[in-house]
């Protein structure tokens, strides 16, 4: 079988190396090689889906435009089997007013958004005095009650970190803090944005309310702001600080979200294919350059590079839906596909700044091929970790079938300056370190692609990790 | 005669170091010192001011806050003559509804801001096709009439520069662009921002339309958003790219604000002072930490430092009203206060970065004292220019007697990043490049506030600084 050689121009730009119908002189490695010297499709896609499209909130119109954008990509591109795989989902809207400002004892706006699944205020706003709390745990040990009628402000001490753990540390003020504080009688909560910048953007993100609590309102402030506020505290000297917050999100009930697939079909299609995965929303506040244009890039980019010799196995790229609100894309994948075996399973979606370190969850069922894998990154400055890889937020469907999984470890140093802000915007690609992105991908999926026997395995599959608690 | 020590603690630190009545054992130059080790007052101020007021747009409340709240200050720290002297003034006001979206071809929010004296649009907005101009020249180039309709777009190419050059070269866009599209039929105006950073946060500034021309609603792209309509216009292929924009702004008539002056009152009051100028209002949208909450910390600082010993001559600090809006402070100043002569004037009003260099307009006439203080500045990193000093744009009064000016330029790089947005708060002072600020000017305020001789001179008066065009 011979298949017609891909075509993957970017849509506005050619890029005559990759794009004009040459003979295949590369081999993988100069493909990655060339990938890391000049590749213009990554930031081509990235560049095309912010301008063309911007924010692109899960289960919003903007969505739905995304992914035929997307899916026009993928066929100008060259890829097989281009398909919109539409599901339903529960879909929060976040309204179009946002206000906070301390009303005594020192009069001044606050930057703030609602947090995913935040309630209204009613029309007007909601002013209560705020009780500060450094942290979650803090906020845990509140009596029961106690917060009757008061605001929840909750902090957190977030660092800049290469491998993004902080998130793990710091998320929780989002993640489960409104629902504590309603458990306890809070009428609203506003938490220091999970961010790492000094920008007057404040960071959303999905929060949740345990079952039975009734959602409440629940803002972010911009950390400047967040800031000011602790400084207000310390200035009040005892007398109460009260807010005036006002926000009008909702939930609008079940709209369509979509999942958008493409292939580059393996010599064998017999074989189960690699699923390289990303996600298409954002949330409605940004642009979604880094989270996660830059990530879609740079999967679409590598299956091309490596499917310019035809592989063993099928490419399959899964631009998912409804990341951001809660895995929704995930899990209709998984719940669509969960017979179809994956052989192994990738996912880019954290931010375009250079991969440090591999890392799979085969390192010791499948030494030759992780040490194969190991060796061929080492020269992009990628080394191999101990970690057992856990996979990104959309490959569920790996999980859900204990299969392979491979993660390409992203620096993650700047990336929680922009996650979920206004700022998440185009000019933040560093176009050096994307092409460094797509070179290692190229390289791992080429010789993913071409492994003949299974690439599992048998060792633990672990949790999801902590950076999907709270998208 | 003698006084009293000057207590200059900050309202909520105290600074034990200075604060104290401890016996007067510092030199001036020691007393610089000890302000580059460790001064807490400029800071503290900032602190103060940002935290406990925050924007304080010309002619509103907030701004009298800040009037208040600065005298306060200036009497705990012991100054003499602490006064406030209000004066009436025309005053515009943003509205609390700033909305662009581009509706074709690629329909996108943008996130704009007015500019100061722009028109409101109608209610729901203004619909219109964009004509893009890369520079405000070509928007004087268009013809009589051809953007009937039409809304005008006009970019600029700004770079960061340690002297700021820069501003004058971009800041046309904003300072006349607006007039100049009305004149010619727009119906409105936005403009890429004036700045040098990358973050949604629009620069705001004032703009102003000539005698006969109607204004029209004028707002400013952050410069991702800029970047993007141009993306969009390099991708439209020729179709017309349209946009809604709605803005409330409002001019509401003559309002109060206000001067705030405090001295440290000299040996022979009977020698003019010295003016030390800063302004206390900032826009709307921005705390002011950089522009100018730290230039009125530094000033006020020093005096306190080089009046430790009573000075010969006294020295004046002037915290003027309402600079933003058209320097309606500078000139009932000057109104009020033109019979009395000032023996030299100068201004901090470029943020809280490292001074670099010293710029007299005696630089020829009074070439001793320029020697002695360019000497004594130098240990600081600062070089003597051979600019002649214009002044801020506080220091009407004495361009208007035709007085002594001196210009101790700060390092502008990143001024421009923060100027008139959201993100001018305090964690943006580096207080170490603060402390460098007010060891120079209690170095030069020290010099200049025991000299005995006339300061001026006889030089030429140069005109005021391209900065004030457009504040």
């Amino acid at each position: 079988m011979t298949r017609p050689l891909i075509a993957l121009a970017a849509l506005s730009l050619a890029i005559p190396a990759f794009a004009a119908p040459a003979p295949l002189t590369l081999t993988l490695e100069q493909q990655a090689e060339a990938a890391l010297d000049k590749d213009e499709n990554a930031y081509a896609f990235v560049e095309g889906l912010t301008t063309e499209v911007g924010p692109r909130q899960a289960g919003t119109e903007a969505e739905a435009r995304a992914r035929e954008w997307a899916a026009a990509w993928l066929r100008n591109a060259g890829f097989d089997n281009v398909a919109i795989e539409p599901f339903m989902m529960d879909t929060w809207v976040p309204g179009d007013v946002a206000r906070a400002r301390v009303t005594s004892p020192f009069a001044q706006d606050l930057a703030v958004l609602p947090l995913g699944n935040s309630a209204a205020t009613p029309a007007g706003g909601i002013e209560a005095e705020v009780v500060f709390f450094r942290t979650v745990d803090d906020l845990r040990a509140a009596p029961a009650g106690s917060l009757k009628g008061k605001i929840a402000y909750i902090s957190h001490q977030m660092r800049p970190a290469q491998d993004g753990s902080h998130y793990g540390f710091a998320g929780p003020a989002r993640w489960v803090g409104a629902g504590i504080a309603a458990s306890k009688g809070a009428v609203a909560t506003v938490i220091k944005s999970v961010g790492t910048d000094h920008h007057r953007n404040p960071h959303t993100g999905g929060t949740s309310f345990p079952e039975g609590v009734t959602p409440i309102p629940a803002g972010a402030l911009s950390l400047p702001d967040a800031e000011n506020l602790e400084r207000m505290f310390a200035r009040a000297g005892g007398r109460p600080v009260t807010l005036r917050l006002e926000m009008n999100p909702r939930q609008i009930g079940q709209t369509e979200s979509g999942n958008v697939v493409g292939e580059i079909v393996g010599r064998n299609p017999a074989l189960p294919p690699l699923l390289l995965a990303c996600h298409i929303d954002s949330w409605w506040n940004a642009p979604g350059a880094f989270d996660d244009g830059a990530g879609c890039g740079i999967i679409i980019a590598a299956a091309g590079y490596a499917g310019q010799h035809q592989p063993l196995r099928t490419i399959r790229v899964l631009l998912a839906g409804a990341e951001e609100t809660g895995l929704w894309g995930s899990k209709a994948y998984s719940d669509a596909h969960i017979g179809e075996r994956i052989a192994v399973g990738l996912e880019s979606d954290f931010g375009a700044d250079r991969i440090w370190r591999f890392d799979s969850n085969f390192r010791e069922t499948n030494p030759a091929l992780h040490k194969k894998i190991a060796a061929a990154v080492a020269r992009f400055g990628v080394s191999s970790g101990s970690d057992a890889a856990t996979g990104g937020a959309d490959l569920n469907i790996v999980r859900d079938q204990k299969g392979a999984l491979v993660d390409l470890q992203q620096d993650g140093t700047r990336y929680f300056d922009l996650h979920h802000t206004p700022d998440d915007t185009l000019d933040k690609i560093d176009i050096v370190q994307l092409r460094q992105n797509v070179a290692v991908w190229t390289q791992v999926v080429g010789i993913l692609a071409n492994e003949e026997t299974a690439i599992l395995t048998g060792g633990p599959i672990p949790a999801a990790p902590a950076i999907m608690q709270g998208q």
